[in-house]
Parts: C-alpha cells; sequence; structure tokens
C-alpha cells in the first residue's frame, strides 16, 4: 500500500468555488471513501447523516457558489466529535444512557456551515471525553490509522481516525487534557487546541467546563489557520468565551524540558524521534533548556485535583442513578468526585494560581515551549490491563496546557517502526495561536519528514478474526466475553457444508461443538469477530475443555480461527446440524 | 460639640515634606487623639503598637525627611484592620483561637513604610471578616462614630470608626462583601475598593481569597488617590495579583436602579437622601435607569453559593477542632461551607460565569453605575436580635460587586437625622479605578454637603450605664448577660459610703441585695458598664425579684442605674457590709 490520500480542506474549497468540481462530486467520493473504511473500522463513527441528506446539502453548497458566493469552506466533508451538537443527530458523548437529540447546533458547527462545510457524521471518543486513548467506549474501540494493534490515542479518537484515513478534510474534536492532541500524534496529524474560549463551547457536553476547547485535527497547518479564521470569535452567550486577538511570539527562544525532566516511559525510539526534531527545531530557533516541573505539578491537579468533579458535574444525575451506564474505567474516574468537598475545590484552585504565577515566569526565558506531544503509544491490549496508569503516562506533556491558560498545536514528527505516529506539541501563552500556527508550518517546512506510513487496512497479523458458533453469539451468555475485549463484529457468515453441530450433554451455559465432518454436513451458521492478538491469546486461555480454538472453513472457502470440540465433546451430545445453527435450536 | 477634626494624609506628608511639622510631632498628637478616644471606644482596636516604637518610627522618617527625601505619605499615621499582618503585632482576625504573631508585613504594609507612613495599630473587625456589621467580634463591637447605639457597619468597623474619630489619616480595610464600603457610608467616609488584584493581598487572613480586596478609608477621594498612587502594583509573588491598568471611564452615563428595584427595607430618610444624591448626580451626568435583577442574583451566590466554603477553607481546622472558639453567627455562616460538595462548587462557578456575562451588558448602555451603598442602617441592639438577615439587607447593593470583578468607591451622601452616614457608592468595570476617584470627587464638589455630624461622645440618652455588685460582676455568673448585649466596660467603682450589701437567702446563683442606708452604711465594690437602649431595656425586663434596677449613688456623687432590691429581698438575709463587696464574700 501507499500513503493514504490525505485531503486538504483549502484545496477542496477553491476547486468548488472555482467550478473545477463541485461539492456533489465531493460528497460521492467521500461517502465511497467512509463505506469503503467501514469494512476496516466502522467504529470510527458512532452516527452519520444520510447520504441523500449529505448530496442534498452539497447541492445547496452548489447553488450558493454558483449564485456567486465564495464559500472559505465551499463543500468540505468533515466530521464532529460525538460531545459537540448537530441538529439531525444524537449527541451521545459515548454514552447511550446519556444520549439526546439536540435542538439546535452547536455554534462551531453553525460557522462551518456558513462557510460551506458539511458534516457528514459524529465521531467516537472515550466516554464523556474522559481518556487519551480511545478505549473507554461502548461503541468499540477506534485503532490507529497506521497500526490497528495500537491505540489511537483519545479521547478524540474517531476524528483522528476518519482523517488520518482521509475520510474528511478536516474533524472537530475536543481537549481538556490533550484530547485534541494525543490522537493527532498518534496518527501523524496536525491537532491546533486554540486558547481557551478562543472557539465557543456553546453546544459542547463539557469534560471540565473551566477548561474545555473545541479542537480540529487536519492535514496541515495551513488548513488549521483557515478553520481558526472561520470559528474564532467572541460569543456573548458561551460564558467562557473570549474575545480572539492575536498576540504574536516574540521571538526564537524555544524551551525544552531539561533532559532528566524528558521521560519516554521506556520508548527508545520515541525518544530519538524527539531527538531528530530538536535538532530541526535548532535550526529555526534557539533551544533553551527549561525547568518543567511546575508544568508538571500543575498537570496533576487535572486528575488529581477538584477538576475531577466537573465531570462529575458534566454527567449529571448519572452517575448515581444509573451507575452502570458508564464505561468502568470512566466511572471510576468520575466516581471521586461526588464525595470532593467545596474546601478542597477552593484549595485545588489556589494552588493552580500559585503555579500558573511560577508557570508564566517561563515566558521570560522562552517564547515557546516544543514538547514531545507524549513520551511513547500504547497497544490496545496494554491498556486494557492497566486502564488508567498507562493513559496517565500519555498525558505528561499535555494535561497542564489548559488548566495554565495556554495555547498548543501538535505536528507530525515522524513514525515508530511499528508505523504509529510520533509528534511534538508547540506551546505558547494565552492568545499566541496564529503565532504558533506558522511556527508548525516553518517546522514542517524544515523537518522534510518521510511520506506517513499507509493505512493499516486489518490484513495482517496484528489482529486475529474468530468465528464463533454457540454461547459467544451476539445476545448470548458468553458474549461479553468478546465485548470485553473489544472485538469487532465483522459479519455473520456460514461454514464450508462440511460441519456438523452438536449440542453438548452437561454443558453451562449450554454450548454447541462444531465438529468437522466427511460427509452428510451443512452449513452451519456463525459470526466472525475481529480482536488484537493480546486479547485473542486471552480468550484462547479461558476456552474449557472439550472446547478449543482451532481453524474454520466458512462457505467462501476462505479460513479463520475459530470454535472446534474435541472428540469427547460429542458423547452423549444431540445432532442439531439439521437447524442449521445453534440460534436456531437455543431459540426453540 | 462641632464637627470631628479630620485629617488628610496629604496635608500631612505636606507639612512634614516641607519642615513645617515634624513626623514625631505629629505622632504625639496623635496618640493624644486615640488616648482620648479610648475613654469612649477603646474597642476600636485589637492591638497598638507602643508609643515609645511609634515615635521612634516617626524619627526615623524625619531623618529620611532631613536627609532629602520626599517621601508621599511623611510621617502619616495609620491603622491596619486586625487580618493585615503587620510585623510586631499579632494577627487576630478578631478570632483569639486563631492569633499568630506574622513573620513578615503584608505587602501593602510594607509599601505604606517605605512611603513613611506609620501604623499606629490593628483594628476591630467582624471575625474572619464575615459580616457587614461591627458586631460580630469578641473585642467589643465598635460603634458608629456619630452615634453610638448604631452599628459601625463591617467587616472593617475599627479602621472605619479611627478614620472617622479622627484617630488616624487614613485605615486599611478589606472587602469581599461590602466591608471597606458599608463602613465607610455609615461613617461619612470614602472608601475605596480597588480592582480585584490591583493591591496585593500578600499577607492578609482571607475570607473569600477569590474575591478579597484590600481597601481604603480615607476623608477624601484625594487621599485615596494618593493612597492607591503608593500601594497599586503588581505583586509576582500573590497570585490573584494583576498588572494595574487605568482604563478611563468613557462618557457620564450614570447607571441608577430602576424605581421598583430601589429597596430601602422601610428606611425613608435614606431614600429621600439617595434622591437628593440623585439630583446632584443628574447635574454632573446622564441618569439611566437599569434593570440590575442580574446584579441581585449575583450577590445571592456570595452566601447563597460555594463562596462560603472559601471562608471556610480560610479558618482552616479550628471550625472542626475548636468550634466554641468562633463567634456563633460566623460560625452558622462557616459551617455549611464543611459540607458543600466540589460538584455544588463548579456549578455555582458556571452560574456566576454566566451571570457575568449578562452583567458584562451593562457596560453598553451606562459608563457607572450610583447605587446606594446600603439602603438602611441598624441600632447594635437591632443586630443582636436578627444578626443573619438584617447583615444581608446591608449587602444589597455592595455583594456583586467583587464577584463580577468592579471597582468601586463609596462617598459619603448625607447623614440621617440619627446623624449616621448614609453614601452613595460608584461602580465601574475593572481598572477604572482612577475614573471612579476623579467621579467621586466631582461628586462631592456639586453635592456640596453639609458638614459631618458631630463625633458621639456617649454622652447622650442612647446608651445607658449599668452598675452591677453581684452576680453579674466580670467573671460571675450572669455576667453573659452583659457581655451578650455587648455592654462596654466603663470602670470598677464603689458606691457611696451610704450602703449596705447583704446575701440573700436562698437564691440561685447566690445574689447580694444592694440597699441604701440611712445609717451605717458603707462605700461597696461595683463595677459600671454601658450598653444601648434596647439592650437595657431586655436586661432590666430579665432581672428576677425581689430585685431590681434602680438608681444608684457612686462615690464622688453622681448617679447610675444600677442594681437595687425589694425590702422582702433581706428577710433572712446575711449582713455582708463590712466586706465591701460581693467578690469578697463570694471568694472567701
Amino acid at each position: 500500500m501507499t500513503a493514504p490520500e490525505r485531503l486538504s480542506a483549502s484545496a477542496i474549497a477553491a476547486a468548488v468555488n472555482a467550478g473545477e468540481t463541485s461539492a456533489a462530486a465531493v460528497m460521492e467520493s467521500t461517502l465511497a471513501r467512509i463505506a469503503a473504511y467501514d469494512a476496516i473500522q466502522p467504529q470510527v463513527w458512532i452516527s452519520r447523516m444520510a447520504a441523500e441528506e449529505l448530496l442534498a446539502q452539497a447541492r445547496i453548497v452548489d447553488a450558493r457558489v454558483a449564485a456567486g458566493e465564495r464559500l472559505p469552506l465551499a463543500g468540505v466533508p468533515y466530521a464532529a466529535k460525538d460531545n459537540i451538537d448537530v441538529i439531525g443527530l444524537e449527541t451521545t458523548a459515548a454514552c447511550p444512557a446519556f444520549a439526546y437529540l439536540p435542538e439546535t447546533s452547536a455554534m462551531v458547527i453553525t460557522k462551518l456551515s456558513a462557510a460551506g462545510a458539511i458534516c457528514v457524521g459524529k465521531t467516537n471518543l472515550d466516554q464523556f471525553a474522559t481518556g487519551l486513548v480511545g478505549t473507554r467506549t461502548p461503541y468499540g474501540a477506534p485503532r490507529n490509522a497506521s497500526n490497528l494493534a495500537y491505540v489511537s490515542g483519545g479521547s478524540s479518537s474517531g476524528s483522528a481516525v476518519a482523517v488520518a484515513a482521509g475520510l474528511v478534510a478536516f474533524a472537530l474534536g475536543t481537549d481538556t487534557a490533550g484530547s485534541g492532541r494525543v490522537p493527532a500524534a498518534f496518527n501523524h496529524l496536525v491537532g491546533l487546541k486554540p486558547t481557551r474560549g478562543r472557539w465557543s463551547t456553546r453546544g459542547l457536553v463539557p469534560a471540565c467546563r473551566s477548561l474545555d476547547c473545541i479542537t480540529v485535527f487536519t492535514d496541515s497547518p495551513a488548513d488549521a489557520q483557515l478553520l481558526d479564521s472561520v470559528i474564532a470569535g467572541f460569543d456573548a452567550a458561551d460564558p467562557f468565551s473570549r474575545r480572539p486577538v492575536d498576540v504574536p511570539i516574540r521571538g526564537g527562544r524555544i524551551g525544552i524540558p531539561r533532559p532528566d525532566q524528558r521521560v519516554f516511559f521506556g520508548d527508545l525510539e520515541s525518544e530519538q524521534l524527539y531527538n531528530r526534531a530538536l535538532a530541526v527545531l535548532g535550526r529555526i530557533g534557539e533551544l533553551v533548556e527549561v525547568d518543567i516541573a511546575v508544568l508538571l505539578e500543575a498537570a496533576q491537579l487535572l486528575y488529581g485535583g477538584p477538576w475531577v468533579a466537573e465531570r462529575t458535574a458534566a454527567v449529571g444525575t448519572l452517575l448515581r442513578d444509573n451507575p452502570e451506564a458508564i464505561d468502568p474505567t470512566v466511572r471510576s474516574i468520575l466516581e471521586p468526585g461526588l464525595t470532593m468537598s467545596a474546601v478542597e475545590t477552593w484549595k485545588g484552585i489556589y494552588r493552580l494560581a500559585a503555579l500558573a504565577r511560577h508557570a508564566e515566569a517561563l515566558w521570560d526565558s522562552v517564547d515557546v515551549l516544543a514538547f514531545p506531544t507524549t513520551g511513547t503509544i500504547y497497544r490496545v491490549a496494554e491498556l486494557s490491563a492497566e486502564p488508567v496508569a498507562l493513559n496517565s503516562n500519555l498525558g505528561r506533556y499535555t494535561n497542564f496546557v489548559n488548566l495554565l491558560d495556554m495555547a498548543a498545536i501538535a505536528v507530525p514528527a515522524g513514525a515508530r517502526h511499528n508505523r504509529t505516529g510520533f509528534g511534538i506539541t508547540l506551546i505558547g501563552p494565552a492568545h499566541s495561536d496564529r503565532g504558533l500556527i506558522a511556527m508548525a508550518q516553518d517546522y514542517l517546512a524544515a523537518a522534510q519528514l518521510p511520506e506517513f506510513p499507509p493505512l493499516d487496512t486489518g490484513d495482517h497479523m496484528d489482529t486475529v478474526k474468530l468465528a464463533v458458533v454457540g454461547a459467544h453469539l451476539e445476545g448470548m451468555p458468553l458474549h461479553w466475553q468478546l465485548s470485553s475485549r473489544n472485538a469487532r463484529f465483522v459479519g455473520a457468515f456460514t461454514t464450508a457444508a462440511t460441519y456438523k453441530l452438536y449440542a453438548m450433554a452437561e454443558s453451562v451455559p449450554p454450548k454447541p461443538a462444531l465438529v468437522h465432518s466427511g460427509d452428510g454436513g451443512a452449513a452451519i451458521a456463525l459470526e466472525v469477530y475481529e480482536m488484537g492478538l493480546a486479547e485473542f491469546g486471552s480468550f484462547v486461555a479461558e476456552v474449557p475443555p472439550p472446547l478449543a480454538i482451532g481453524t474454520v472453513t466458512l462457505a467462501d472457502g476462505t479460513s479463520v480461527k475459530g470454535f472446534v470440540a474435541e472428540p469427547r465433546a460429542i458423547v452423549g451430545a444431540r445432532d442439531i446440524t439439521h437447524l442449521g445453527g445453534w440460534r436456531a435450536y437455543i431459540g426453540g
């Protein structure tokens, strides 16, 4: 495969405005790309607009252009993280029990529509935007676009993958702890996290309402600037909105962490990539080592201080009334917020004010900071084993930014051998957004990064497909062993017509045995799931005798791993082959 | 009596700098005035510097001036509210159990010393600066300088009285809910409450740390401006400090509450005085009626929202470990802060942010607000009966100011017939301090207020002196009936040598009967207390037979009200006249 075809918002808009193509034609090809990627990662999306509706919107854009309007985002398809209200689609925040149908679109959506952009759908996320990984969702974890065994990063997981896979030209994310930067780094994207209040957050499900920013993932800093020019603006109806001002970056002093404060969690490759980025930065400015202890201390407040209770406040009564509706890891993070006191809250606010005063002094010695966006990346399977600690590692260089009222832009800085993206983040004081975008352009021009690695289309051994025929089918008693491993449903198929199915004697819960038969067999209904290697390994380890995991031939002649049985399985068992599948037996 | 001699900071400094007088001479007369007023209201002060120390400081100022320094506050005596650290004196915040000896002075004190001002002592306050009345203190409630039956206003009670009585040229207060403005109004003073963060709060015991301001009481706006020029400035070590900027007031549109929102709590006289002030304001600007509902709603948050927990946080472990050490009314305000949650706190912060956004819109239609500082004033006795509700009434026009990040200056606007001060407050957006001071000057020049009423020296019938001889003496079982009425100890005296004292039979607790005797009497020891008329009335109502309140002749021939007895009191009683007093009997 070659590098994915990425879309440029400005190029699309220019072509539509110039009449070189139409918004309708752009939308047709967008829909085709999305459909194709559905075979790989349908879980990028939580909901999508109907194709006819999207084409109708595209034709309206074409009509506006034909009438002489010059639209900065004419016909540009984009996606919105599913914690941002878009009229016509439910807002779920990745929690079905929380879902509601919004009466109006978020302010940013309204501005994008006016500029000619078209929202194709809502993307998956770490539930309530609480996470930096992408795995904390009941809609299936989006995987890294370059390597499906690895996390996409979060919480804006689906938005980053949608852009990285070339499905849309840009996607809106949000960012409280790093949710608009970490997935950018992991998927070789630009992620602009504007100054707090520069982009209206009206119509956003809050994470920490006092800190939240809406962000954008793009293929280039130029597109990020285009989006900022459309979206930035004071919104009198948003209490946290601020009048946008542009404070230039004053000089070329680039702050980097002191060597002993550069932590990569054992990931030597990320460390090498950061050193390579520093060499590039040294050509466009002067590198200045700074003590980042005060930033790291502020970062601890985000999950170790009263800001946790902002998240708790945001989910309303759900946490008390229906805690099982919340992802267990997210719940474990939100629950301490229920018992935190007002006095602790004020003490945390005072502590942050003191740290912010110390952090301000950084700007006396440097004009911008250039940190690794993350120190490393993890496999989805690793996250399942240690969901909180590894997530925290990923926030080391991002958590403090919103607390300390800074702006940031995440930019690609090369690929690991596993093809996942490594990135750096340029961080400046509030209102330095435009300066940061310009510096990101300078950096990328100087870096001359190699072409992005190809998209991972799933046809390699980092994941395994598994056929299930009995108690693991959707809705059956053991299906949770798949869903808890973030297994992706590939499809419902049948075996080749060479199998017999038995209902085993004395099996609890009732289970069948699929037995390859030399004669008299039939096509038996099954479901195929795909999961990571580690998850597959742990799944196999739990299969009890007389069942086993072997290889099953499908009707089309291909093979997948699947449930088979030891011979003793059919002792006293009942042959139910004539029913064609376990569901027919259990249901009857 | 004539109007009190008020001091001018600028006049004193000019005279000292010019060599027309010396700082030492100024201090000598200051000490004399303070000593004289001690006979009226010693409770203005919680602690004072030793006279020798003050004279030594004054001589240092004189030496600096002699050496050629030009000091903006050369030799100016001032007082500091006792929640501001001054090296050499304990900081109590009006709570003896909280007291500590500070290691350094507050930043404002340091600046004032450098400018040549001399701090003579620490003034009384509502405990932990929680109150607008002045009565919530174990050090005895300072009374209104113009009428001792009325509250001084608080929480900066002692500071306001010290300036009003001409003891010092200016005094530092603090202001969270109105503590720097309400006492200014009640005592015919100017009270500048600067923009939050304009004056460093380093070295201040917090009330609501996110809102607190240090303030100043002066005799004129010109002195307030002089003090601002000395004190304003960024303090990097104060997390809430802001760089001072001066944003001019843009025009002459003066916002006043809609008529239906002008509440004076039945005080027609205050309403008339406000109308008179509006007539003056109408000559210097254009009056614009505004809807103040959003301001009133924000005001409710200060004691009805999570900011209460800032007060709770400020007192540390004292509230849990030693609640009896805290004034009962203050305690009843702080205690709810212990159980307030973090989630409620954030919801309050969000609510304030929304209200602040609405309040901002006011500045589109007006350039400044001119509100009554308070709608009315209360007697000390009224506060004792209803300590929370009446205090809340006094905050109607002040509570919202700090929450909504506004600056304010309280200015005199005439006297009620009871001689207490009525005032208006000019309120502007953050950083309008200098504009407000200039407008206060314009207003006072236009208003041509009559001379301030004379100081109340206590020699009229608004208070009553009462002699006690038995169970009400200091340290005796019924003394609380005096202390709970804020009775002031006048002194220990004896009766004329014409009384007999009996220990009554079967009295619980043991009580004496003082009986005027035609022959064989003696001088009996007694203590004289002074209290408000209403308090006296309620005290008399509680005196059980056979005792009564009559008139007692003292050794010097003067008479005070005092305990006497019905004849039946001596039936079976023991004559203890030879002991000379009840304390000798009880002690023996």
